[in-house]
C-alpha cells in the first residue's frame, strides 16, 4: 500500500474540519447564527439556459453513450471558438481535451509531466490540492513565497527553476488571495521559462489553473496566460463560472506551438487512461455544447467583494483587495492563524487558516455566500477586531 | 515527461483501430453493410425509470452542488442495502464509496495498493486496460494463462502469488470470454490468498471487477466474490446494467472484515484526491438513488448469445459458451488472430483479435448489437468459415 496515501488520508484537512464543525454548529444553534466562510462553493444560481440545455440533452436517445476520450467534438469545437473569440488564441478542435474538472486536468498534467525526482514550482499562496497532485505523481512541489502584496516574487521564481523543474503552476485569479497575474508578470514568467527551456533543451511548461477566469471585478478579463507563453497548458473548469461544482467537467488546452506537443498529447491521453478517466460525463458534455462562454450572474460576488473588503478594512483588518475569484485573504493579527481561526469561532465566524495554502499567518474567507450572511456577520467581525485591538 | 505514458499514447489499440476502420467503412458502403462486433457498448435501452429519475433530479435546486468525496450518503446507503438484499453481504453505508465508473475504481485501487516493484496477478484473458492501470501505478502485471475452457488455472495462480503480490484481479462475468467464476473456484482463490496473507503477515487483496454482474444467462446471479473472501474489493459500474456507459458512475465496496481496513480506506480516499477525482458527478448520483438494483431489459443479450453461439458453433467455429457479459470468445482457426481478424474484414465482419486481452489465438465478438445485425451477419460468418474450411 502506498504509505504516503495512507498518511494523507489520515491527515485532518483544516478546511474540511472547519466545514464539519460548522455543520454541527448550525445543527446546534441554527444555520442563521453561524457565519460560514470556509467553503469555495459557488452560490450564484445556475443559469436557466444551462438547465434548459440539460433538459434538452436528456431528450437525446444517445446522451448516455460513451464519447471519444478527448471529448465530444462539438464541445471541443465550441470551447476552441469561444477562447479564440475572447482571447484571439487561434485554437482548433484538436487543441482541446475535455476533462473531469480542473482537478482532473491538473492531476493528468502532473502524472504526465512528472517522473520521480522531478520538481514542479508552485507560487504561494496556492490551492491545497496542488501539493497532493504533484506528490501523488511522484514529484516534489517547490514553493516560492509571495511578495507582501501576494503577487509572485519573480526573482525567487527564476531562482527556483532548475534542471529538475518540469513545470510551473500558476492560478489566476488566485485561490486563496484573489490576486490576478498582470500582463507584465506573465511576460516575465514566459522569459524565465523560455530561457530555462533553452538551457535544458526541453520545454519547461506553465500549467495554468483557471477555474476562476470569469470571476474578475476591476477589468473585463484576465490577461491570457496562454497568449503570453506558447508552452502553457490551461486547465479550466465550468464549476465556478456556471455554478456546477458537483458535475466535474472542464478542459485542457494545448497551443499548436507547444514544445514536444505530440509527445505531450500522447502522454496526456495515456495518463487519462492509466488514471481510469475514460472520458468526462456524456450528459454534461452534450448539455454544455450550447453553454460555452456563458456565465452565471456573477454580480453577487462583486457586491460581496465590495462589502466585505471595505467593511473589514474599515474595522482594521489587513486585507488583500481581491481582483478576482471569491476569496478575501486577511492577515492574522497574531502569528498563529490557526489560533486566530479558533478565536473567531467564539463569534461563530468560520475562517480557514492559511497554513494549508503554503503560507502561514493569513486567513481565507470564501465570500461566495448570500450577501445577507456577510451583512449579518459584520458585528461578529467587529467584536473579533475589538478583542484583538485592531485599531 | 513519463516516457511509458508517451509510448502508450502512441501505441495503436486494436479495438479502437477496428472501431475507427468500421466507422469509415460504414460511411463508405452504408452502416447496414458492416457487421461491427468491436465495441462493448450496451444497446439495451436505458430504463424509463432512470430517465424519469434524471428529470426528477434536474428539479432539485441543489443537484449540481458538490457531494461528499465518498458519495451521496443516500446513494451509498441504497447500494449497501441492495447488495445486502441480493447477496446477504452485511454492508453499511460507510462500506460503499461512489466512484466514476469501474475504471475509476480500479485505477484508484491500483494506485493505492501498488508501490513500484509490487505485483498484481491478472487472470488471462482480461480487459486490456488492467495492464495500463497496474503499470500506470508503478506495479507489474503478472499474467496467469487460463485453462482451455477459459476458466482460471488455480494451481498456476497459487504459484504466481509471491511476496511481491499485493492483489489478484478477477472479472466475473469475464470480458472477453463470458465465463463466470464458480463458487468452488472462489473458495479456492480465497484459500490461496488467505494462506499467502498469513505467510506475508499482511492481506493479499482480491480486486473484483464486476460491471457485468447482472448480465447472467444460465443462473439467477453470479456467485458473490465478496462473500467468498473478506479481503475483496468489488468495483462496480452502472454502465452495463443500466446502459449508461457515458456517465462514468459506479462504486467500490469494502467488507467491514477487510484486513487493514482503516489504512485501506484512508489510502483509497487519498488516491482519489491525488488522481483528481473529487467525487462522482452529482446529478447522476442523485438520479441513481432511486434506481439501484434495477437493470435495463437485458433479454436482448440472452437472445443474441443464444443465436450467435449456436449459429457459429454449427458453422464449425470453436466458441466458449458465454455464461454472462455480452462477448463471444472464438478460437482463431489460424495461429495469428490478427491475420484472421483482417481476413474477416473482407466479409465486413469486425472481430477483435485477443492479443490485447493477454492471450493469443482468439477473437472477441461483442454481441451487444441489435439482434438483426447478428442475423444479417450469419452469411458472412458462413462464407468466412468456408474459406477456412472449418468443417
Amino acid at each position: 500500500m502506498k504509505q504516503n496515501y495512507v498518511a494523507w488520508g489520515r491527515v485532518k484537512n483544516c478546511m474540511r474540519e472547519l466545514t464539519a464543525y460548522g455543520n454541527a454548529r448550525k445543527a446546534e444553534i441554527g444555520a442563521d447564527k453561524v457565519f460560514d466562510f470556509s467553503l469555495g462553493s459557488p452560490s450564484a444560481p445556475v443559469p436557466e439556459t444551462v438547465w434548459e440545455a440539460m433538459r434538452r440533452a436528456l431528450e437525446r436517445p444517445d446522451v448516455h453513450e460513451p464519447t471519444p476520450p478527448e471529448g465530444l467534438p462539438a464541445l471541443r469545437k465550441a470551447v476552441a471558438e469561444d477562447l479564440n473569440r475572447r482571447y484571439g488564441t487561434g485554437l482548433s478542435t484538436e487543441d482541446i481535451l475535455i476533462v473531469t474538472g480542473a482537478a482532473g486536468g491538473l492531476a493528468i498534467c502532473c502524472q504526465t509531466l512528472l517522473q520521480p525526482g522531478d520538481e514542479a514550482v508552485v507560487l504561494a499562496p496556492y490551492f491545497t490540492e496542488y501539493r497532493v497532485f504533484i506528490e501523488g505523481a511522484g514529484g516534489t512541489a517547490v514553493e516560492v513565497p509571495p511578495l507582501p502584496d501576494m503577487q509572485p516574487d519573480l526573482d525567487a521564481l527564476a531562482a527556483a527553476v532548475t534542471e529538475k523543474t518540469r513545470f510551473v503552476l500558476v492560478n489566476t485569479p488566485n485561490n486563496p488571495s484573489g490576486a490576478i497575474l498582470p500582463e507584465e508578470s506573465l511576460r516575465r514568467i514566459a522569459e524565465i521559462l523560455r530561457a530555462a527551456g533553452e538551457r535544458f533543451g526541453r520545454p519547461v511548461y506553465l500549467v495554468s489553473d483557471e477555474p476562476y477566469r470569469e470571476l474578475v471585478y476591476d477589468t473585463e478579463r484576465i490577461p491570457c496566460v496562454m497568449n503570453a507563453f506558447e508552452n502553457t497548458i490551461p486547465c479550466y473548469s465550468f464549476s465556478k463560472s456556471l455554478s456546477l461544482p458537483g458535475e466535474r467537467i472542464g478542459y485542457l488546452a494545448l497551443s499548436p506551438a507547444a514544445g514536444d506537443r505530440d509527445a505531450l498529447l500522447a502522454g496526456l491521453s495515456a495518463a487519462a487512461r492509466a488514471l481510469g478517466y475514460r472520458s468526462a460525463p456524456s450528459l454534461m458534455q452534450h448539455a454544455l455544447v450550447d453553454c460555452v462562454g456563458m456565465t452565471a450572474d456573477l454580480s453577487l460576488y462583486r457586491e460581496n467583494r465590495d462589502l466585505l473588503y471595505s467593511s473589514l478594512s474599515a474595522m482594521g483588518y489587513d486585507c488583500v483587495r481581491p481582483e478576482g475569484a471569491f476569496y478575501l485573504f486577511v492577515k492574522s493579527p497574531i502569528d498563529d492563524a490557526k489560533a486566530f481561526s479558533d478565536a473567531a469561532k467564539k463569534y461563530e465566524l468560520l475562517l480557514v487558516p492559511s497554513d494549508d495554502f503554503g503560507i502561514t499567518g493569513w486567513l481565507r474567507l470564501a465570500y461566495c455566500v448570500p450577501t445577507d450572511t456577510i451583512r449579518r456577520a459584520l458585528p461578529a467581525f467587529r467584536a473579533l477586531a475589538e478583542e484583538y485591538a485592531l485599531r
